[in-house]
């Protein structure tokens, strides 16, 4: 019996599929697809690979699956172990695919923040032509403070950097040279950070750690005059927190791609506060081509790593969630 | 009696007051500051310098002025040579002051458009939260045509450059080099470049040549697929044509910071035109405090190169018009 693949992802195309056979064939191995995860359960114990973005449910009803080629970034909900009937089974995520349409989604925010677009969108809906009171403001001379330096979080710093920071910080869990920012400061350096942020962008994937790292406390640490951007998970923020500190005027604004819970309810108080973007979780997935395209490549590519027995690139520490 | 400024600028603080005072006594000038124009007209035969906003009335009834040193970018009302009695009198304008404000105006309606953001504005609106069907694009791969290669044109393209787009063009009058693009052509060639363009960028100033330069032919030529944006003047495109080839779904989209007239009437009929993402002129203006620093900075250091008899920086050609 071949070597089979199962393959679950709903922006298939014969342009991919070619590419996921091709790629397949050459290391002896056969590919099913199958058009959902209801499709898949049950109907995949012959594979030893899945890429895509099945249910937990395939997942567990895999018995012989070795690497589970997750296509989103964000795996929080495949890191138990007991989903995995081989304890060695791998797992890999996609998170070098969404830098480039997150870092576009975070520059396109920040500055509709900063310019106060919201607002010019209202004046002209309600049929006037006016410039507001008070100004607007840039990423010229901003201090950023970017909460994760993954793909994501780099991305975005290298963009920004052509719009000439003040300061461009990159905080993580433990401190790591990375170029594309001014500093890098672990976790435990945040609360000093926050008074010297005007841009607060969390770009952190959801662990126990990063859990509510956005609390009330800190919120209270940022100055009234900042913006706060949230790409990672909802989970991230203190929503309620939030919201209060947008009513009462304690922070100028903030940009929500990611909310608990989603879909958001039409009446959730988040829908009406005081200078909040929210958009439906739309930053990454995978409405963009080239990030599908990037996709399908780095599983081709991996794909290669695994049959040739060499490592894999992105692969997840079920133990740390990312 | 000692030479004499005349300064009408509606942003002017304290500090910029200093600024402008200091810079004046040190070549032994005295300076006036004027409320309005209204306060101006009839009151400024003693200055020979004339730094701000004022109407053309006030340059017109202004006997001895030898250089105007205009805040706008945008000169195009202050080229008529009847204005002057003095047929040599300098005007000078701002146009290194704007860059930054509308490279940043540009990038975030070009992410707009790109991403369907006033689409997610009104699921957001209306208390839905879905992912539109039929995706968002990149700047990452695009073919960007930037018409005027300005101060506003090679800002935009500096930071259009970290988002990796395919293609980067600049279009100007003669073709002189500039290292911020991958091709710089003239005029001439532009009907060429329009069917491989993604992103039509137009900055130019507002002269006889560029009027109607986006005219109905050249909309015909840009693919289905084009977006266009404007933060030039509005005269620089037949509105009409644009309406028509938007509503026909002959143009993906367009943003447009300048139209004709200003204000925009409530019933215009731009205003219910498809994809259309209309701002009331505040790509460029006053309202970022960096760019009013940099405007008095720069009449400072013009100012020291007037009182030393050295060539003026950002000098207008009043024939050409910019």
């Amino acid at each position: 019996m071949a070597k089979k693949i199962g393959v679950i992802i709903d922006f298939l195309t014969d342009e991919y599929a070619k590419k996921i056979n091709e790629a397949a064939a050459s290391h002896g191995y056969e590919v099913e697809y199958f058009d959902s995860s209801r499709a898949a359960v049950g109907n995949v114990d012959d594979c030893e690979i899945i890429y895509g973005h099945p249910s937990q449910k395939v997942i567990a009803s895999a018995k012989n699956l070795k690497w589970f080629a997750c296509c989103w970034a964000g795996v929080d909900r495949f890191c138990r172990d007991e989903l995995y009937q081989d304890p060695d089974c791998l797992l890999t995520n996609a998170s070098g695919a969404y830098g480039t349409t997150i870092a576009e989604h975070i520059t396109m925010v920040a500055l509709m923040l900063l310019r106060r677009q919201m607002e010019y969108t209202e004046i002209i809906r309600s049929g006037g032509w006016s410039v507001l009171d008070g100004g607007i403001r840039s990423l010229h001379g901003a201090r950023i403070t970017v909460l994760g330096t993954g793909d994501i979080g780099t991305e975005f710093a290298r963009r920004a950097r052509a719009f000439h920071p003040e300061k461009l910080i990159g905080v993580r869990r433990s401190v790591r040279p990375n170029p594309d920012f001014d500093e890098i400061h672990a976790i435990g350096e945040l609360d000093a950070l926050l008074p010297g942020t005007d841009l607060l962008v969390m770009a952190l994937p959801s662990t126990p750690d990063t859990e509510g790292i956005l609390s009330r406390e800190r919120l209270a640490l940022l100055p009234d005059t900042a913006y706060v951007i949230n790409v990672g998970r909802g989970t991230a923020v203190d929503q309620d927190a939030l919201i209060d500190a947008l009513n009462a005027g304690r922070l100028a604004g903030a940009a929500l791609d990611v909310v608990v819970p989603e879909p958001l309810p039409a009446d959730h108080r988040l829908r009406s506060a005081k200078n909040l973007l929210l958009t439906p979780h739309v930053a990454g997935n995978m409405t963009l081509g080239y990030t599908c395209e990037l996709n399908v490549k780095m599983f081709c590519d991996n794909l290669d790593r695994y049959a040739g027995n060499r490592p894999l690139t992105h692969l997840v520490d079920r133990k740390k969630g990312y």
